[in-house]
């Protein structure tokens, strides 16, 4: 253990958490000392295994005065009253993606970090992804020319995986664009520098069983011209992953006889047994992912005047001139070492990363603009954007 | 030989009829008895090969009363003159696709062609392609319910072929518009049935050494809702037959060795040089291509209610609902013979394919509405497209 390590929170104990948990486990620089959960066996669970205090409500947990930082990993709709609640505690925050459902809450959130002194980090989401990390270095020291394109696509099984009915309901936060769209935008963003500029874009809810958006496509451009293209389809055919090297979103080996076990699993299922299977795949039940590369968020190509990149879930595939080549984008200890690096840094160098607030509030404009284009069928400007730190 | 072949005259023996050579070779439904060619040396060589008449002008090859059908496959601004010329001696046509670089030119050839009443056809296109043959089959079916996206794009090493000057040249028909995007227009048109009614675009010129077109990409919508995003890279940096099971847009398996030969190849030279190797690509040069499976534009995807389509140049990839098949397109015995049964079926059995000449003006005005809509920032209202015949 680092002597002196990041005393951290956890708010909210279900599959975010559970995703993070190998993270955690692996980083000496973070310890996890308290956490609030509804569910006892949740408190029970995290108690057992971190020695930590369980609480039953976010508030209390943010009266600790052990507790440094929080990561809140509620359900999106409670990220705004838990954010205010940690900010208003002087408490530095790591909040789940997206930032918030509504611009409104977003705006509400970065300003009350602002006004605590806090900072806001927003993650993780693939824009952390080292692979990304290494291509946003190598396309900002110019050495393949100027950015011109990003093309960005990813196809999984997204809208078939277990759920709460809310997740199928777009105004609370439902449907592939707050929970997947804003990891594509994120990423995209922070390839280009985050000046979004305007999007035109459709969208596709296409199951009436899970009427909800499953899909969409756009194109959005970004100040200094480069354009982007992204698509996604959370709807359980098409597997882009065979296109990643056969690994999947979070760097774990797929096997192909898998293919269907999300629609499967759910035939016959009523919301409560979703609900309870959803719980299934959260901290305590014993799942855990094997990872054995870094995360990824489907294909992406960024294509520069020298050299097209091709982001693989091991590094960068170089596309130059005249030759080919590959840069290798290191895996773990463990995954979302860049995550915690993030949060290591802002609170104990007071050093943000390019995924603040600001950042988040940005990427979640992008998302809200493409519902308004696909409704409207008419392009949209962006006016909330920010840049990267670099 | 079939007891009546179809009397075939070509008009121009460069790139285009090279790539026709095996099919029409392999084909004893078709013969040909005459050509035309400004170049002795090319009339010499199929002299030579097919025993028929080489004359030096379209206008001499149409007034061949032996001639029943002619393959115009000059370059694009031509296409006008010589359909014209083919039209007033009432002999059918098979075009090169562009149909033509201006609409204007295209609507006075598909008068030309109706009032002379003989079959204008334009292609080969790779809507041709048996795996595009086999997935409009299966979308119009029925069987996988409602088409609702398409996803296409290609990233070749088009723009650094070597190229005669207008080739490179936007106004004259050069850059990926007229000679690239109109394949992909073409196969995407065919999978949602032709009506396109909307496109929003953007294009990259991004060497001003090849000051046209060299990349674009666009989201149009379909009468009945469908979507396609189609993307299009001619850069010579990321091959995209990667994720087409590493064969060629001809069908040719591709070596990985071969990267950067395009680009290669044309450092230092100049306008000329680049005519002369351009000609070492042609008719009488000797080179040949292996193709061994279908051919193909790059990956496609289309997304209905029930499953998604890949197409792979050995046919398509079902990934359906539970489970994931593959139906097989068969290729052989030649290439291109989708193109060679459309032909015989209009001049024998007076029944025109979905590439007539209408539809290559659609598919021709979608080309046009990129470079509107690139330029204007606002999407373009499609006005001349029409149906697939089924
Ligand atoms: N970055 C990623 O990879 C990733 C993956 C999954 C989810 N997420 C994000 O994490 C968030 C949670 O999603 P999830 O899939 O984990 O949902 P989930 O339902 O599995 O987990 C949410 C948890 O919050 C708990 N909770 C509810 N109300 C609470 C309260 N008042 N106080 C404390 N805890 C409370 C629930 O009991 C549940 O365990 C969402 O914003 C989602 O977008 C991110
Ligand atoms: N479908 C395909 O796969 C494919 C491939 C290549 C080209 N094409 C199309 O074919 C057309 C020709 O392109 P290309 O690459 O073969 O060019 P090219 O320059 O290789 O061939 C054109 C030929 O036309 C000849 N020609 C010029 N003027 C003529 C005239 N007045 N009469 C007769 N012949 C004349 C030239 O000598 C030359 O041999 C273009 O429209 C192009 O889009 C299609």
């Amino acid at each position: 253990m680092t002597s002196d390590p990041v005393r951290l929170g956890v708010a909210g104990l279900g599959r975010a958490f559970m995703l993070m948990v190998p993270s955690f486990d692996a980083d000496t620089r973070v310890k996890l000392t308290a956490a609030a959960a509804p569910r006892e066996e949740s408190r029970d669970a995290f108690e057992k295994e971190y020695g930590g205090t369980g609480y039953a409500t976010v508030e209390e947990l943010c009266a600790d005065p052990d507790v440094e930082a929080i990561y809140i990993a509620t359900p999106h709709q409670m990220h705004v009253d838990h954010v205010l609640a940690a900010a208003r505690a002087g408490k530095h925050i790591l909040v789940e993606k997206p930032l918030a459902v509504s611009m409104e809450d977003a705006e509400v959130m970065v300003s009350a970090a602002k006004e605590a002194g806090v900072h806001l980090i927003v993650g993780p989401s693939h824009s952390f992804d080292p692979p990304v990390e290494l291509a946003t270095q190598l396309i900002s020291s110019g050495k393949f020319g100027q950015l011109r394109m990003i093309q960005a696509f990813n196809y999984t099984d997204f809208l078939y995986r277990p759920r709460r009915p809310e997740e199928l309901r777009t105004e609370e936060g439902g449907g592939v664009l707050f929970s997947q769209a804003i990891h594509q935008i994120d990423v995209v963003r922070r390839l280009a520098g985050g000046m979004a500029e305007k999007i035109y874009a459709m969208t596709g809810a296409w199951d009436p069983k899970r009427p909800t958006e499953g899909a969409f496509t756009a194109l959005m451009n970004f100040a200094g011209g480069c354009v982007a293209n992204m698509t996604y389809s959370g709807y359980a055919h098409f597997d882009s992953d065979i296109w990643m090297n056969n690994v999947g979103e979070l760097g774990q080996r797929k096997s192909e006889g898998a293919y269907g076990g999300a629609r499967r699993a759910l035939l016959d299922l009523n919301p409560d047994d979703e609900v309870r299977l959803k719980t299934t795949r959260t901290f305590g039940s014993g799942t855990t992912i094997e990872a054995e590369h870094n995360e990824h968020f489907g294909p992406v190509i960024a294509l520069c005047d020298r050299a097209d990149l091709r982001l693989t879930p091991d590094g960068i595939e170089v596309f130059g001139d005249t030759e080919r080549g590959f840069i290798e984008a290191k895996f773990g200890p463990a995954p979302r070492r860049t995550v915690l690096d993030a949060l290591v840094d802002a609170v104990r160098h007071n050093k943000a990363p390019d995924q603040t607030g600001e950042w988040g509030l940005a990427s979640l404009e992008v998302c809200h603009a493409i519902l308004q284009s696909a409704e409207t069928g008419q392009a949209v400007d962006l006016q909330r954007q920010c840049k990267t730190n670099h």
